[in-house]
C-alpha cells in the first residue's frame, strides 16, 4: 500500500474558513494515512502588511483565523479519533513575514469583549519582524528562536460549527505551542469524515500568548493523517517523544486544567493500567502542566506525564 | 396593513433542532408585525414519560432542548434586532406534564462536564408533576405558582452554530425566568432573515436553575415578532412594564455580571441620554442584577434599572 | 431579667479597625441580649469631605472600611452563632453626607489590583450628596430611596485577622443590602466572646455594588445581640419577615452561589426537616440569589427560600 | 563583618504556628546576612505515621501546614524587600517518611468548602513512601525525583494575620516548586522585623498539586536572609540562575497568571529598561508560565522571563 502526498495550495483552498463545522463543502477528501501540504494564511489573512496598518481596519469579528479545509478523511466516523503528525512548518512570504500586534480590546491584560472595563483602550501597536528557520529577529540585541507550531486545528463538531478563535473539545485556536514538527495531536471525530481545518501558525510564541497575537505566519505546513478505528476520546490529546498530553479548554483557567488533568487520569487507566487513585496520586508528584492561550474565548492546558513513568 | 397569526405545530416543525445556526432551511417565513403560536417539546423532547426512566438512556449530548424553527423574518438584516413580545406561554400534554430530574454529571451542585470531578455521581432522580396555569403541584404541601417562561430562544449568529445548550450573544439557552409573558426580548439580527429558534419552556424556576432542570414542559407559546431596523445591539436585551434590562451569558459568573452592567450603560447612554460616568454611578446606588443559569456552558444574568429612574 | 442598651460613641471606640481578627482589646463587653448604639464612620473614615478632595489622597489600603468594635459578647463560645438584629439604621454628620466616588483601580468594570490590566486608570471622581431618611437626593431630577445596610460586619476568625475590605466566613464586607433594618442576621463564633465588629454603612446600593463605592455614610446603627448556643454555621446566615437566607462570599462568582445555595440545602436539612434532595430540588425551582458586592476581594450572593415553603 | 548561622530546631520553636502575622512573638533575632537552619514540621505536624491513620482524625483545619518563626530580621522595614537564599532542604524523620493523602473535601478533581458539591466525598486514602536524597520510592517500578522545595513561606502582612493554607501578596501556601534550593525568592516586608514564617516543604510536587497534597517532609531547611532595602515589591519574586519570575496567587486562576505577568513586565521595566508594551510583546513570545498549585484557597501562578533576554 502506498501513502499520498497532496498538496493544498491556497489556489486548490480559494475561500478560507472562520467556522469549524459539518456544513461546508470538503476541499479535499484523503485516505488514512496520506500526508497534505497545506499553504497556510496568517491570522490576519496575510493582509496586515506594515506597521502603519491599524488592525481594527482590516480584521473584524469573526472574520480572524482563516483556516485551511475542510478535509474529508474516508473512513472517519463518530467514535474514531484522528492521528496527526506534524511533519514540518516552514515560513512563507515576502520578509519582514512576521507580525505580531496589539490590539484595543483583546489580549491577556485588557479589558474584552467578555470581560468589559470601562477603562481607555490600549494602543494598536503593529510589529513587523523577519522571520526564517534560524529565528525571529525581535529588534538589534534580541532574537527569539523559530519554534513553530499550529494555532488552530480541530475537526467538525456533530452538530455545531465554532468560530476559529474558540477553542474546546473539537480543537480549534487552542494556541498551545507543542503542537509543533516531531508530535502527534489526535482530535476526536465526530462528523463522518471528520472535517479536518487548519491555519493561524505561530513562528514562535510564550505560554498563555500574553497579548493575544504571537508572532503570525504565513506557512507551509506539512501533516499526515491517520484515522484509528475506535478510538473514543472526548478532548484533544497529544504525544510528543517525551510526554503524554491531555489539552482542556475552559473558563475559568482552573477548570482548563481540571478537564485536562481528568482526561490524562482516564488515558492512564483505559490504556496504561493505572488504578484511578494511583494516576491521581503520581500525577499530583510529577503531572506538569502547560498553558496555552490566556486570551482566547476559552484558556487551553495541556496537563501531561513524562513517558518514562510509564509501563 | 394587518398583521398574520401563524400557527407552528409539531407537525409543521417536523424535526426539532438542537443547534442554532445559519444552515438549516427555515420551517417557516413571517412578516415584521405578525405572531406565531409555536408547539414547543419541553427539554427531553417530551420522553421522559415517568419517574422510572432514567435520563441518561433517553438524553445524549448534544441532543437536549428541541428548540422550534428556524423562522425567517422577511428583511431582518444585519444591524437590525428583533423585538418579540411574549404573548402567552400555555402548558400542554397529559398529566402529570411537568418534569425535573437530577442528572449525573450537570448541575450547580456537582461536577460536570467542564468542571469534571473524581466523585462519585449524583443519582439519577426523575419527578413529574402536574402543571396547570394555577400552579405546579410539588407535594401535599407545597404548590409553585405557574410563572412560565421560554428557557432557550435565539437568532443565527452569522456562521457558528451554538448548540441549544449554551447562551450567548445570540441569546440561546439562557434559562433567565424575565423572557416570559407580558415582556419583551430584544435579539440582535445577524444573519439575513434572523432565523429565529426557540423552545425549552420552563413552568416556574428559580434562580440560578440550581439542579439544571427546571420544571420542563411541551407548550403552546405566543410570541408576536418584530424588526427594528438598524437597532444594533451585541447582547440580547429585555424590557417590562416596569425596568429594562441587558443580558450578559459568559464563565466565570462575574463576567455575565459585567456584560451585563457594561451593555446597560451603553444603552442609558445611546438611547436615554446619560452620561457614562453617571450612568455607572447610577447602577451602583439603584442597579439591579437577576440571575439566570448557574449551570449551563454560560452562565446568564440580567443587569436592569427601574424605568422610573429614565427621563 | 433586663437588657442593657449600650452606647459605642465614636469617643469610647477611639482607634477605628481595619482588620477583624482576635488580636486587639475589647472596646465593650456586652450580655447576651443587650443592644448598642454605634456610631459608625463611613468606608473612608470622614475625610472625603468634598467633590474637589482625590480619594487617593486619604485612603491607602489596607486602610479603608473603618470598623467599631471588638465587642466582647460575654458566654459566646466556639460553636455558638451570634444572632444580631438591625434595629435601627440613622445618618449623621453634616450635609452633603453622602459619599461615592470613582478609584482608579477598584470597582465591577475596570482593572483592579487582582485583575491587573495594562489600560488607562478610570478618572477619580467624588460625588457627595445630601441623605436623609426621606431618600437620597442624586440630582435634581432623581433621588434614590433611604434603604439603609451595615456594609461590613463580621465576628473574629478563630486566628486569623481579615482587613475590612474582604468577606468571609466571618461576615465582613458582605456589602450586601438584605443586612438591613428589621432583618435578623446570624454569625459563626470563633473566638471566646465572638469579637463582633461593624461599620461601613450605606445610606442605599444596587445589586454588585458596580462601581464600588455605595452612598457611603456615618450613622448611628442600633443593634441587638444574643448568644444561640451550640448552634454551629460555617457561613453567615440571615432572616427576614419573609425569608431566610445563606451568604456566600468567594470568587470566582459561581462559588459564591454554590457556597450559599448549599448552605442553604444544609439549612433546609438540618433545621427544616427537608430531605436533601428534596431541597435541592425546590430550590431549583423557587429559590432566590441576591448579589451583594462584584467588585470586593470576594464576591457575595444569598441564597433564600421564601418562609412560605418551610413548613 | 561576619554572618551567623542560627538553629531554630524543633525545641526551640516550641509551639508551631498556622496564621502568618504580625501579633505572635519572634522566636528568633537575626540580622541581614544571616542564615538559619530551620527544623521544619510536616504539614500534618508529623502526625500522619501510617496508612491506616484517617486524615480527618488528626488534622482540623484551620490546624494544618504548621510553620515555624516567625523570625524577626533586624532592620526591616516597610518598604524592603526580603532576600532569602534557599541553600539546602534535608528530609528528617523515621522512613518511611513522605506521606501524601486523599482528603475527602479537599483537592484538584473534587468539590471542596469553597466550590461545594453534593456528590459523596473522595475515599481518605494515605501513602506513606521513603525519601531520601536520591529520590523517592513509589513503588517497585516507579521512583520520583527528589526535588525538594518550601511549600509556605511568607512574611507577615501589615495588620492582616493569614493561615497557612492561604498563599497571597506576603507569599505563605505557594506550593510553587521553583521555591528549591539554589533559587532566591524575594518577599516584600509590611511589618518591622518582617516576621518570616516558613514549613510545609514537599520532597516532589507536580504542577498544580493535583489531589492537594505532595510528598510532605519534616526537613532541615537552610536559609539566608538579606535586607534589600527600600525594594518595594508587591508580590513575591524568585530568581534563578536561568530566568526570573513574578509569583501570583489569586482566584480565578487567570488572575494568578495576570497578576504575575503584570508584575513581571512591571519588574522589566522598573529594573532592566524594557518599555512597557515591549516588555508586553517580547512575552507574548517568549514568557513562561509555572503552576504551583490549584488546590489552594488562592491559585498559584510564576511567570517567568530567561535571563539571556535581559539586558
Amino acid at each position: 500500500m502506498s501513502f499520498k502526498k497532496h498538496q493544498l495550495t491556497s489556489k486548490k483552498q480559494g475561500k478560507y474558513f472562520y467556522t469549524i463545522g459539518p456544513y461546508a463543502k470538503p476541499i479535499l477528501s484523503i485516505e488514512s494515512g496520506d500526508s497534505v501540504v497545506i499553504e497556510t494564511q496568517d491570522s490576519f489573512g496575510d493582509k496586515l502588511k506594515n506597521e502603519n496598518t491599524k488592525p481594527s481596519d482590516i480584521e473584524k469579528l469573526p472574520f480572524v483565523n482563516p483556516v485551511n479545509g475542510p478535509i474529508y478523511i474516508n473512513g472517519a466516523k463518530r467514535g474514531d479519533a484522528l492521528k496527526i503528525t506534524i511533519e514540518s512548518i516552514l515560513p512563507k512570504g515576502e520578509q519582514p513575514r512576521g507580525t505580531t500586534c496589539l490590539l484595543s480590546n483583546f489580549g491577556g491584560l485588557t479589558g474584552t469583549d467578555e470581560i468589559p472595563m470601562l477603562n481607555p483602550p490600549l494602543p494598536e501597536l503593529v510589529r513587523k519582524v523577519s522571520v526564517t528557520t534560524d529565528g525571529v529577529k525581535w529588534s538589534e540585541s534580541i532574537t527569539f528562536p523559530y519554534n513553530p507550531f499550529i494555532g488552530t486545528i480541530g475537526t467538525s463538531p456533530l452538530i455545531d460549527s465554532i468560530n476559529t478563535l474558540t477553542p474546546g473539545k473539537h480543537g480549534g485556536n487552542m494556541d498551545l505551542s507543542d503542537i509543533c514538527p516531531g508530535n502527534i495531536l489526535y482530535l476526536p471525530v465526530q462528523a463522518e469524515g471528520a472535517f479536518l481545518y487548519l491555519g493561524d501558525c505561530h513562528a514562535v510564541q510564550g505560554d498563555g500568548e500574553l497579548c493575544g497575537v504571537a508572532i503570525e505566519i504565513a506557512t507551509y505546513t506539512t501533516i499526515r493523517v491517520e484515522i484509528l478505528k475506535r478510538w473514543e476520546i472526548e478532548w484533544p490529546r497529544l504525544e510528543s517523544a517525551n510526554f503524554i498530553m491531555s489539552i482542556g479548554s475552559a473558563r475559568p483557567m482552573e477548570n482548563a486544567a481540571r478537564i485536562a488533568y481528568y482526561d490524562l487520569i482516564k488515558w492512564m487507566t483505559s490504556d496504561y493500567g493505572f488504578d484511578k487513585w494511583d494516576a491521581y496520586f503520581i500525577l499530583t508528584q510529577i503531572g506538569r502542566v502547560h498553558l496555552g492561550n490566556m486570551v482566547d474565548p476559552n484558556y487551553t492546558m495541556g496537563a501531561f506525564i513524562e513517558k518514562k513513568y510509564l509501563p
